[in-house]
């Protein structure tokens, strides 16, 4: 049987009863070409709930009555291919489900290594660590000795981020909600210093952590404090913009007035998805796989255990449940999955 | 005697009486390595009415008392030094004033070639054009048949702009106030198309003018406009931040909740000074004469009389009612002058 968390009514901003429907049907059967994968762990991003919103996006809105979108990784327990044997380990838009079809695509590379950490896989050495490596190589370009400031630096792609600045040689400051975050963030996560925005007052310690002003900042959130950190660019900033948590339940966001600073100080503001580098994730997962080995890259991850917390936890996402990457264990991954 | 306008009075929008005042002092005696140059032209851009609110730029504000700063050109009348020979046409940071002490530095390059066109060095030979030509050879890089759309498409800068993005091969939309205005846009500059801001309902133009989107956008003026602009970008729009004239005045600059299309449409917004490209400002003009001399590229000016128009001239640059680069003519140019 496969249980499945379907849309029923689209939600305005916290998901809540009624909106999903957990159902159960049969277990698809795989067709010529295709191979069934069992999920083991589902990925919570907040682009899950974009696609939620009636809105376009780089993706279509999920519609009425289908599974939620949402990426994953499981193991081929049936096949009628040949890209697929049993027991790969592969990695799919599985969405809120149980178990999902794949067929021979470039999306679902499968992983034939003797022990596979599946959860490194669905974060660090997966589109979340290659948009933090990315996002910060490309855009964001810290040189020794600059200011960098990370939001959302608790999760997912604020951890891997501000890590790879402090490792090209910047000073690192995150901004994350809540002291027991911002403990983790300066003593796991290694950053220099953290703002808690929920007591802090976002200027006043942005002046007081980057008194020579934000060479780079990395977004996660956008709103206010996007634009704290738009009022204290240095001169030739760059601000990569990698998400807007705090609009994605209403799709309402407040323009940042500040942004009139990259004209006083020749900034530059962009965004950026991942996936348009998906030619050079080796690269980057070869980068990341060096620094975890030598020490200098520590990753998290927040388990939420079976389908039905799926959507606790997206939930949670937005109300800050969540250290490292946000993933629900579906099932349990076989012997060589850590 | 030398003819000045003070700043006595921190303007709150337009200048009004008692803001400045028209002073008269003997002119100014050159010491040993000076020189005296007597200002022919005056060049009012949106900047001067910056320098007029207590708020650091990347120059410092003039001070109460001061002669308003302003950009000009003229002619060396008396000198005590090597770097200049009376009869010298140079550019200076003149103020609003009818004379100039000038050292031998690097913003006052002597011009010594027999017919100078001091119009045309005032704007698309000088910063102006400078500033046109980098702003959107190296942020925007428009590509044959990509859409680029220019704000104040009739002013100084504007104007420039987008003639070099039709140089270019790009399908150019220009954005201006008033009908007379976008005529000359599209008859005179040569642009595709003209939206009048003050008619139409500048979304459903942009989308009307812009079916696949914006690809890049010259930006001159902030405000609702580049709100409306940034919720049309097409992807990897590059959007060049020149100005904020909207917000000038008033030092009050909403911010533009599209922003977030930036992200969407994984597109850049930059600021800039065409002073950080100092180094290579003939390569811009060596493009922009031979562009002009192949009837490619027209400039325009309009042009107020006498040092005491300075004020009116400047407020005009705000209620629009200038084509082209604003000045004032402060003296006579000589025989070689146009």
């Amino acid at each position: 049987m496969n249980r499945q968390i379907v849309l029923r009514r689209r939600p305005t901003e916290l998901l809540r009863p009624g909106d999903t429907e957990l159902v159960t049907s049969a277990a698809p059967e795989p067709a010529d070409g295709e191979a069934l994968v069992r999920n083991t762990y589902v990925g919570i991003d907040a682009a899950v709930r974009t696609w939620l919103n009636d809105q376009p996006g780089y993706l279509p809105p999920v519609q009425l009555g289908e599974v939620i979108r949402a990426a994953g990784i499981g193991e081929v327990v049936a096949t009628r291919c040949d890209a697929y044997s049993v027991g790969d380990v592969v990695t799919t838009l599985s969405g809120f489900q149980e178990y999902v079809i794949v067929r021979d695509d470039v999306f679902t590379t499968p992983v034939r290594e003797q022990a596979v950490d599946q959860l490194a896989v669905m974060s660090v050495y997966g589109p979340t660590g290659a948009t933090a490596y990315f996002g910060m190589t490309t855009i964001g370009k810290p040189q020794p000795g600059e200011t960098v400031v990370v939001s959302a630096a608790a999760g997912a792609t604020g951890s891997v981020a501000g890590q790879i600045a402090k490792i090209a040689g910047a000073r690192v400051v995150g901004i994350a909600g809540g002291p027991e975050k911002c403990r983790v963030v300066v003593e796991d996560f290694g950053f220099d210093a953290c703002i808690d925005y929920k007591s802090d007052d976002v200027p006043a310690a942005l002046k007081a952590h980057c008194p020579r002003g934000v060479d780079v900042y990395f977004d996660n959130v956008g709103g206010p404090i996007l634009d704290a950190v738009l009022g204290r660019l240095a001169p030739k900033a760059r601000v990569v913009l990698c998400g807007v948590i705090s609009s994605y339940l209403t799709g309402e966001h407040p323009g940042p007035a500040n942004y009139v600073n990259l004209l006083a100080k020749t900034a530059l503001m962009q965004g950026f998805n991942s996936l348009d580098m998906w030619g050079q994730f080796d690269e980057a997962f070869a980068d990341l796989r060096r620094w975890a080995d030598e020490g200098r890259l520590v990753h998290r991850q927040t388990v939420y255990e079976g389908i039905e917390s799926c959507v606790d936890a997206l939930n949670g996402l937005f109300t800050g449940t969540n250290i490292g990457k946000m993933l629900v264990k579906v099932s349990e991954p076989s012997g060589s999955a850590v």
